[in-house]
This record gives structure tokens, C-alpha cells and sequence, in this order.
């Protein structure tokens, strides 16, 4: 049971809790795989070292390693994705440099200006998809050239992107190739980067990501952790003094074995994947099952997250009986709602949504219309 | 066992792992305290809202609203200390402004620079036992009234300090009212408040604290928790924002029930103090046991971390059975070491090292001398 | 004769400095007028406070106070522009509250990120004429609201506008209203306040902008000064501790005299207006020369920056003759070039531009067509 | 005549105006020496590039170059020395890197936290007058070297001090070979470099220091200019970008010529160090003078500030005459002030200065003793 709670400490909000029948908010609601949680248990029970320089931490950063299939790169396990993006950033670049970003990328519109309060400009390229591209950033980089403007120096991509949508293998590569000739950075944000691995249609590996990227880093939030992001640094001239960065932002875990315990069950049993694939699964369920109901999508996401569009009727009443985020009105009068699946959604609860999502449309759909279908259509 | 491991990436440091009898090196060498974690696992099954919304963070605000006998103060859950007191500090400083801190404090020596790198001055004040006084801070406001300098505003007190010395009511009433009549804000450090609070010679309560300061935190990491520090904000004017603050700097959790579970875990039942009860008498153990064998200490010190002083060549074989810090050589000969114990250290580990500093006195003293106790005094 | 000098340190440039007839580039090629210098002359065999403490200075903003008609305003006179953008702004602003600017703005583009340098996010939103209004900023206010993203809270304005536009006093109130309802602080950039207050069309005074604004500059440097921008403070609540914030960013000159006796000259005897109304005139020449020879303009702008549209091969060949910008290229071959014009333009090089113009245009018009004002209105 | 004006916009200070027969406050009370208005007025009337590309700026760089004998340094002209620190310091630092200054250091103690607000901590060093060795720093050097702290990296030097003494050849050599062996930068603050390199016992060239030191800044506005600091980059891995920083940080200026055209009239035929040589000599008659009446100094300074100690009753009687600041309290009863002389200081106001104080400290002489020298010693 989805419990929607009181506003925190000094937030404006809905003064009620809610329950619903299941939230497909976010892929952060529930806690840790059991794995994980074993994990921690037992490590607790034990001395570690302090500020990740434990057993479990290294173990962690081997596996990973071993993973992205190189012995060079380095790994620091941080805690959540806005910390992350915002250590590895303020670390790479000089004060008058600036990162790129689509408009939707999360740096960019989600995190508070976690990026400026460094000191660096976020520029954004307009998208469709929440991809970037070379053709994209060119124009950008054309219009900026004299001291007077920040200078570009860091392309920040996302995959799965903020709109559910993934990059293939000749995509990332083409935007590497560009980075490399342009002199540009090329950082990706994995905070979804297990469910763009396991999604139909991804042909990119780690070791790919590892070899067309400059630093990285792979999520453990949304995938079954409860905290947990790996910054895998590639570029040598990007990995020195990062531990004092880390510190400095006040992103060093004094118990740093949190972090490589639950990297380390991600990792040892591929359990990380699996839990990416069933995330998918459920979201593939949802999408299918929609479509069925002729509903359409404001773009085509194959990872965990997916914008169905639904008459503004039909969204309202779902939201009585489920959490989920309203994304976008459309001048249609449909809206689009984001849904996302979890490793730990379970399928009654997909199973669930599409009847309600059925009903509801018939009871929404005007008189004269024989069918829920094309109610949803507009 | 405690295990000494490999540098982490990045960082030289001694190749080998190490393994000792026992870790002294802080409180944070073990996990969480068992309770915690079941409440982890049991809410990890739950569907809980993001970003400290959730009805576990609730909850635990509720409690410690309770135990500071305050409905009026905010608290927001954090990750670490540094986290802490960066945000805080960051939130409530003017760019212009300053904190003061005790020479030995931690945002002064241990931060990596935490607090300039949001862009304020930490200016410092000598002190002997790391405590600040009226008397102490006078000197260096009175320096500071042009423009040509920073504007002092803020002073910073921990509790117990760096040197496991605690604040009477008295001296923590004093400091209050001073830092009322000079315009100051006091912020008041307690990641080792439980220690603090539960130590002989210890006049204060959460609820004073809570009188007496502007804010002040509540240190989980190093009293039985995971990660989690709990930022009480008392002054009224002190509280607009915070979650944007919090948010910006990287320190909101996106599953904000893993502080939410721990906290209310800690503060249920009196389950913090009475771990913080522990670690003291442990320490008290240490403390008198080796002062049995004559030896003295750096400093009084009544909370879970103490100094003694001893022969360099007895510290040196401490350390092939221990883990602990040198803290300070001294001009006779002796050496400083900082012992710290915690809510998991087993009353044996300390009988053990009491023994083995005992046996270590005996052969290191110098022929003519007839004991081990003697020959630490010096 | 305009000196185009050899690159500065660490710059790529054109290797050889060239000579025009004239330069149009910009308002500051010129250094200060001979009233502003025999005023420093004078000034400079006396004695003086430092850090604008001086009587100069003092006199500057009794003056400046005089003019916006308002005693209870503070002013602060710094050296330029970006300066004095970034200390106001990091004054005013709390860490995650960020700025609102025209996408055309100067502290969007031209600043080298020094807003976010401070700390702050610059929000843009597209306009065609460089001008805010509150149904422009409307929507970017509404998709802000909650502590995931920065909190709007300044509009940055200037008058005249990058693009050379001025705002009426009508919409000036309008936005003011708006600002006021909305809980935003209206900030203006007066880098050219002198030549908008003095154009046709012009219905606003310094009076009515202190009415109207939070807080916002008289620009010195771009009307007449070597250096120089008087601040005007006109919100109680922005005014505390300004000196600190202007110190911090090395904007207070030690010999603060070298801003007073500039702007004592300049509002003294309306030797500002009167300037301000000379680089208008020129600019009007100019336009209205143009305009003659059948030439468009990329925007309707009443002050001393127009951007007449002219066919690339004529632009070629001015540009071996005059120094100007290139500010955009349009899809039908035109390219829009930007003149400026100062207090120190002579009347005959504005002629003799015209005169090259109608020249030049003769002959890159194509043969068949008869005049070259048909050619340049492509 | 020195005015002693009222307090600026928001300054506490006091209310009356005041007159004194001469200013010893400090060296930037008068304006500019007339060669440097002239060149100024010269170039008012030409139309020069901007933002330090113009001739002027160029042929100041030309200039600079050659007295420091080294095709090969950067040199940009900024406007004051605050900015100039601030600049150079946050250009050179990655996020967790320090400066190392002495107690008595500029950037610790009289810029407002102006490192800091660029997120640098300035670690600072005890020293008697105002003088780094390597001794000096190495404990500081020793009790860093780990990521919890911030890392050493700048050592910041000023030339004179801020106690008016000055570096021999020998100590830079050994300081900068220090620096070298510790991978630490050498960049000298030369706020004073002229009074330093003509003064009494100095045996340093601005060829030395450009050898020495990786950066460091050529002082004018305390030596005849109105503004204007000239850094100059010795240091390869240093210089990249430069100009972008100086942007951001508002520090360029649009009227670049305006620091170009006096750097050229100081450097041109010597008057920087002819202006110097004046100041020194100024403050070699006051010293000469007080020694005369027996009065005893804080610091031997051979440089354009000095120290006397006077007793209070005298300073008392003497700040209704002069202007000057006091410097330290002694426990005897004695007060340190400090004399200032410039560039124009007249012989005229030294000596009345030293007959004032003659017949001061005869009247504040206590009744038994015979002369003012005796009382003055004390």
C-alpha cells in the first residue's frame, strides 16, 4: 500500500495522507533488495574502515571493474545521483567551463542548481527525446567562442534519459567521436543506466559506456539499493584528488561499507540486471496493455518509465486510486503521465492499473462512443 | 576482526591490509544496531514516499520534537556530518559571513574545506580542551567591525568537541547568551551529542540544547545508525528554504525512509542513549584501567573518545594489535593516541587492550625500572 | 581612427591591428569627456578617504539621490557592468534562488557566467525584442514550485535592452506590479539607463525607476565615464552590509575617488543627459540615413544601438572600412549588423558611413537593378 | 588638505567630516601622477579596442615584459588588488586546493573572505613580520596530507609585506625552491613591489621575481596610478583561459586603455620606480626623525610604511593633526601606528609632522623627566 504522507519540514503540500493502490511515482519508493539488506546485516556485525576504505568497498569497486572490463578506471560509491552528478562535475571542470545538457536533463531542470552552486552554467539544447546528439550541441558550440561566454567543455547525457528513452551503441559512439573532436568531456548520468541496459532494443554494454565516456556512473537507487550511485572515472586526467572532492561536498560515507555492500550484491550474481529486466518487464506490461486500450504515448520509451496519454477525465480519476506524476498537458485535452515500474512492482499491481484504466475510460467516455479505446485515443 | 584494508582508489596508503585484535579508531568502524535494520528490511517491503516525505521521517521528527520538548523546531534528516554542516552553515550564512570555531573544530581542520567551498571563512579561536567561551571569542570580535573583513555571525560548538570534552549547562548558557547579545547564531555540532549527553559530569538535555542554540544536529552515524544525522532548526528565521538548500547542496535522500526507519528506531524506546550509555562506559573502562597502570591522559575526557599519553615504543607495538590514531607527539617523549569506543565495542576488546598495554608497558620499560607503570607515567 | 589591436595574452585573434574610418562597435571605444577628466585631474593633487568614502563620492550619490528623487536610497558606485551585476545579485540572492533574464540578457550571455559563478542559475526566457514581460515570465513561475528546482525570485531587466529597445513606463509598471504580486525583486541593468531615458519614445525618468525597481544601475562606463556604475539601492531590505559584498569581489576601489568626481561631472550640470542624447542623435542619423538608402532593420530600436539589415557582400565590404559587429545572419542572405553609437561620435562619420553604404551598395547590387536601394532591401 | 569624510552608504562611522594637516593613512589617498592623466586625456580622444585588447594595454604588456627580461609571461592588467588575488587564486586552485599566507597575509585578513567566496580556505602561518619561509610552512605542510583536509597548494607572499618589510634575493630563491621541491605554486602579492624594489637593503628585480615565482602582481594604484594592477603569469600550466576568468569575475574592463595607458606612462622611463623611490625616501625622513626623538618601532621596515611606537597620550594628540591608523596596543602603554607615504607626499608634511610630534611628546612627557625622547621610548 502506497503511502502518500504529510508535507515535510517547511513544505506547502496536501495536508491528508493518501493511500492508493499501488504508486508508480518513482522507482525509489520501496527499499533494498533482500540481498542487499543481508548484506549490510551481516557487514554490520563486523569492523570496517572508515570513508570507503573498506573491504566491501573495494570488493565493490572490483566487481565493477570487472564489469566495464577495465582495470584502469577508477570507482568512488556515492550516495545519491544530484550528489554525484554535482562531485564529478565541479571536479572536472575549471570555474569558467560549463556543461551541456538537453533541456530536459536533470542537471538542468531537477536538481536545484546543485550545478550552479558549484559555480558552473548549465546550457541546454533543446530535444525531443531527451537525447543528444552532435548536430544538436553544434550549434551551441559554434555561438560560444570568445571569453566573454562560459566555455563548453562537458557533455552530459543521461540513459535511460528523463523521458524513458535510451541511446544505441552508434548513437553514444557518434557523440563520443564528436566529444573527443571538439575537446569535449563526454559524462553520462546511469542513475537508470540498468534499466537502459536490459531494455529492448539497447545494444551498449558497460565496457562500451566505459570506453566512449569520459566518467560515468551506475545507479543504485532506482535499482534495488537503498542509497548508492557508482562514479566510475575512465579519463586519467580526471581521477586526481577526487577522494578530497568527494569529502569536500560532504559526500564521504564515515561508513563506507554501506555503499560497497550493497554495490557488491548488485554485482557479484548479476543480481543488478536482473532486478533491471523485471523493472522493464512491468513497464513493458503497462505499455502494451494501454496500447491495447488504444491509448498513445507522448514518446516511445522502452526502459521503465512510460508517458501514456489519457483524456484529463480519465487522469483524474486514476489519481484517486493511484500515485503517479501528471508530466505534461496536451492542447488535445489528453494528458500525459508518467508511470514508472520498479524491481519491485509487483505484476497484480500492473495487472491492476490496465482493469482500472479500462473501467475508468468507459465510465469517461462520452455518451455516443461504444468503446473505452477511442475515448483514450484523443 | 577488524580489518585495515587497501587505499581506495585514488589514494596512497599502506598496501596491505592489516588485521588487529581490535579497532579503536572510531565509532564508526561497525554497522547499525540490529533494531535498526530490521526496521529497514520491514519498511523496504513498503511502498514509502521520496525525499523524506515519507511517514518514517514523520515519525522520527515527531520523536525528536518530543524528546527536545519543542513542537515549533524543524528537523530534516541528513546523510553525514559534513553534509550537516555544510548545508546548514551554506543556509544560514550571508556570502559576507563567517562561522567561528574552536582551532580543533571540525569544520576548521577535517571538512577538506567543506564550508569555504560553499564560500565562508571559518575563523578560528585557540582553546586547550576544544571548548569555546565568551571569554575566548571576545578577543577575535573585537578584531572584526569593518568591511574590510568578514562579518563573524555564526559560532560553531560541538558537543562533545574533537577532544571528547563536554559542555556543562552553565558554559553552554553562557555562550548562548552571549551569542545573543553579539548577534551571533549558534549552531551547536552533536555528532557525538549521545556520548555527550550520557556522560558523567553531563547537565544537559536535548530539550536544552534546543533552548539554548539556533540549531543544531543530532549525530546518528556514530551512535548506532547506518548514516543519518538529524538538523534541528530551532530559530524561526533560520527555517524558509531548507529543503531547497538541502536539496541543492546533494543531501536529499531519494529514499528518505532509510533516515526516517533508523531515527525513529533510535528514538522509540531510548535505544540512542542507551548505546550512547555503552560506548561511554567502555571508554570509562579504558580510561581507568589505564590509568591503574599510571598512566595519563591529554585531556579530561568524560565522552567515548580519550588520550592517553604513552611511550612512543609502547605505542608503537599497541599498534601491531590495534587500530587507533596518533593524535600527538609531545616534547617528553610521549605520544598521544585517541581511543574511541562505540555502541558495539565488546567489554572483552577492552579488557584485551588493557592487558596487552600492560604487557607492552612491562617489556618496553627500561631495565631498572621494577613496572610497567612507571615507565608509561613519563 | 579606430586602433583593432593585436590580440591580448592568451587570446586568438587576427595577428595584424587594422584601421577603419570609424568604429561602431560599441559605446565604450572612446575613453571619458573632458569634464570627467579635469574632475579626476583636480581630485587627484588632493588627499582623499579610500573606499568611496570620500567626499566625491559622497557628493556622487547626494546627486544621484537628487535625480531619483528619493533621499532614503543607497548608492554605490563600482567600476563596471558584470561587476556590478554579479554583487548585487549574490547580495540579494539566497543559494537556490536564481534570476530570471530575457534570453537575450547580458547576464545569460555575455558575462562569462559570472551569476552562476556566484552561485546562481540565470532562467531565460525567449523574447524578440529583449523585453520582459509578466506574460513571458508567467509560465516559467508556474513550472517552478518545488524544492527540486531553483526558486525564481529577481527579474533581471535593462533598459535599453541588448537589443537596443527601450520599455515604457507602462510596461515597466505593468512588470513592477507583476514582480510585486509574485514575490519577485525587479532588478534593472542600466548599462545604457542614458540612452534609453534620453530616446524617442521614452516616458520613464530615474525617479519613476526607483518607484518601480528593487534595485538597479546608472551605467557611467557606456555614456561619457572611463569606469563607473552607480548601484542604487532603493528595497530596505537589500541595503544591509552592502559594502562587505562589495569588497568581497574586489569591487571597491581604494581610490573611490576616481567614481565620484566622474559621476559628480556627470550629474552635475545634466552632462549625463546631454551625452546620452548626442549618441542618440548619431544613432538616429544613422537610421534614418539608412532607412533612405531603403534598408530594414532586425528590430525597431529608438537608442543608440541599431541593426540595420544589409546583403552580406555590402556587409564585406564595410567591414574592411568600418569596425562593427556582425550580430545575425538571416535566411535570405541578409545579415543583421549592429551600429552603436556614442557620446563621442562625430556627426561626420556617421555621414561618412552613409555615404559608404549608399556606395558600396551601388556596386554589390546585381546589374540589372537600378538603384542600390532595392538591392539592400533584401 | 586631507578630508576625512562622512561614512558611505551603510557604514556605521563617524558623522563629521574632519580636516587634518596631512594624511599618513595609507598610499592611495591621492590620485594619479599628471603623466598618468595626461596619456589618459591623450587616449580619451582615440577609439581604442576593448576589453584590454587596445594598443595601449599591448604596448604596457611590451613594457612589462621587458623590465622582467622575458618574452614569455602572460600579463593582464587588472583594476585592483582584492580582484586581482581573487582572480589569479581562483584560477589556479582546483575546488580543494589552499593558499598558504602568513597571519598577517592580505587575502587572511583585510579582503572580506575574498579567496574563500571562490571556495578556497587560506591556511595561515604565524610570523613575526609578515615574512613566509620555508620553516615556516613546513609544519603546516606536515600536519596535511590526507583527503579529509584541504591541500596546500599556493603559497601567497606579499612584497613589501603588510608589515612594510621585504624579501631578500636569498629568501625568495629559497622560498621558490621550497615551493618547487613541495609541488607547491610561489605567487607574490606586489601590491607594494615598487616601494619593496627600491627600497633600502633590497637586492630583488622584477627579473628576479619572474624567475622565482610562478605568478605575481605589479602594484599601481599604491604607486601614482589611479587603478590598476598588472599580473603577470610566469607559469606555463597557468596561463590557459585566463582572459574567461578575468571576465567572470567582472574584472575586465570595457575601457581596457584606461589601465594601458598608465601602466605605459609608469613603466616607459621609470617612473614607476622613481615614484617609489620618493615614498621610501618620505618614509625614511619619518623614520629618521622618530628615531631622532628616541622612538622606538614595531618592525624594521625599510619600505614606505613604518611603525613607530608611540605613547598613547601622544598618538591621542596626534590623530587630532594627522591622519593615520593605529596599528597594536602594546602592554607598556605604547601604541604602534602606521605612517604611510606616497608618491606625493610632500617633504613639507614630514617634516611638520615630526615637529608636531617633537612637541607632543614634550607635552605629554610626564613632568620629571627632561625630554620628549625619554617619554617617547617607552
Amino acid at each position: 500500500m502506497y503511502d502518500d504522507s504529510m508535507p515535510a519540514e517547511g513544505t506547502a503540500g496536501d495536508s491528508e495522507p493518501r493511500q492508493y493502490r499501488h504508486g508508480f511515482r518513482n522507482d525509489y519508493s520501496e527499499g533494498a533488495h533482500p540481498r542487499l539488506l543481508q548484506a549490510l546485516a551481516q557487514a554490520s556485525t563486523q569492523q570496517n574502515r572508515g570513508y570507503g576504505l573498506d573491504r566491501h568497498s573495494r570488493r565493490a569497486a572490483e566487481l565493477i571493474r570487472a564489469h566495464v572490463c577495465r582495470d584502469d578506471v577508477d570507482v568512488h560509491l556515492l550516495v545519491g545521483g544530484t550528489q554525484t552528478n554535482l562531485v564529478a562535475l565541479a571536479a572536472f571542470l575549471r570555474p569558467h567551463q560549463a556543461a551541456i545538457a538537453a533541456g530536459s536533463g536533470h542537471i538542468a531542470t531537477h536538481e536545484t542548481g546543485a550545478i550552479e552552486a558549484t559555480g558552473h552554467k548549465v546550457l541546454t539544447v533543446p530535444t525531443d527525446d531527451g537525447k543528444l546528439t552532435p548536430a544538436a550541441i553544434a550549434p551551441l558550440l559554434d555561438g560560444h567562442g570568445s571569453e566573454h561566454m562560459v566555455q563548453p567543455r562537458l557533455v552530459y547525457v543521461s540513459d535511460s534519459t528523463e523521458l524513458g528513452t535510451i541511446y544505441t551503441r552508434a548513437e553514444l559512439q557518434a557523440l563520443s567521436q564528436y566529444c573527443r573532436q571538439r575537446g569535449l568531456l563526454l559524462y553520462l548520468d546511469g542513475a537508470r543506466i540498468g534499466s537502459a541496459l536490459t531494455a529492448t532494443g539497447n545494444d551498449l554494454t558497460l565496457a562500451d559506456i566505459a570506453t566512449l565516456t569520459d566518467a560515468f556512473y551506475i545507479g543504485g537507487t532506482k535499482n534495488g539499493a537503498l542509497v548508492g550511485e557508482a562514479l566510475v572515472i575512465v579519463d586519467d586526467a580526471l581521477k586526481a584528488d577526487m577522494r578530497y572532492l568527494v569529502k569536500q561536498r560532504g559526500a564521504m560515507l564515515a561508513k563506507g561499507m554501506v555503499l560497497g555492500t550493497q554495490f557488491t550484491a548488485l554485482f557479484e550474481d548479476g543480481l543488478f540486471f536482473e532486478l533491471a529486466r523485471h523493472a522493464n518487464l512491468m513497464a513493458a506490461r503497462l505499455r502494451e496493455g494501454l496500447a491495447r486500450l488504444g491509448v498513445g504515448f507522448l514518446v516511445d520509451s522502452p526502459s521503465n518509465q512510460i508517458f501514456p496519454l489519457l483524456p484529463a477525465a480519465v487522469v483524474e480519476r486514476l489519481e484517486a486510486l493511484y500515485a503517479f506524476e501528471r508530466w505534461q498537458a496536451l492542447p488535445d485535452g489528453r494528458v500525459a503521465i508518467r508511470l514508472v515500474t520498479s524491481w519491485a512492482t509487483p505484476q497484480a499491481a500492473v495487472d491492476g492499473f490496465l482493469a482500472d484504466a479500462q473501467a475508468l475510460a468507459a465510465i469517461a467516455a462520452p455518451a455516443p462512443r461504444a468503446d473505452a479505446t477511442a475515448a483514450m485515443e484523443h
